[in-house]
């Protein structure tokens, strides 16, 4: 068994409005050391072993369903677990 | 200038709707190894240092903003960057 993180993130070019309201509300509560806030998604995945290379398919999943590939860009790390 | 992120999931006995929808969506697509998806929030933050201490300002943030308390948990990473 494989235990997979996705890190889904805006492109840098791409304005974060969410990450800016946050920024906001931080702000109003007098946490002004805040310069940048970005929010992204986070996935956990269990994978089992088969005959498919665990990276291909986590990167088809990440390409195909995860990640926006006009706007967003993603990273990943596995790790076997059992 | 610290760069800090954080990762907001479900706590383990809240269903995760979006998790399962995402993981039949995988499925229908072929990949039948994926046993278990679920999805949360990422943040990236930039936090300038200050006479605060980060990680205090680090949990305040979280728990009054990022995260609610009742469904989700949270875990942060802390690098210096500058």
């Amino acid at each position: 068994m494989y235990k997979v993180e996705v890190f889904v993130t805006y492109k840098e070019s791409i304005l974060d409005p969410q990450g800016e309201a946050i920024k906001g509300s931080v702000h109003r509560m007098g946490i002004d050391q805040v310069e940048e806030i970005r929010q992204g998604k986070y996935f956990e995945l269990k994978i089992k072993k088969g005959q498919s290379d665990v990276e291909s398919l986590v990167e088809e999943i990440c390409d195909k369903i995860l990640a926006n590939p006009v706007m967003e860009s993603y990273r990943y790390s596995i790790t076997e677990v059992e």
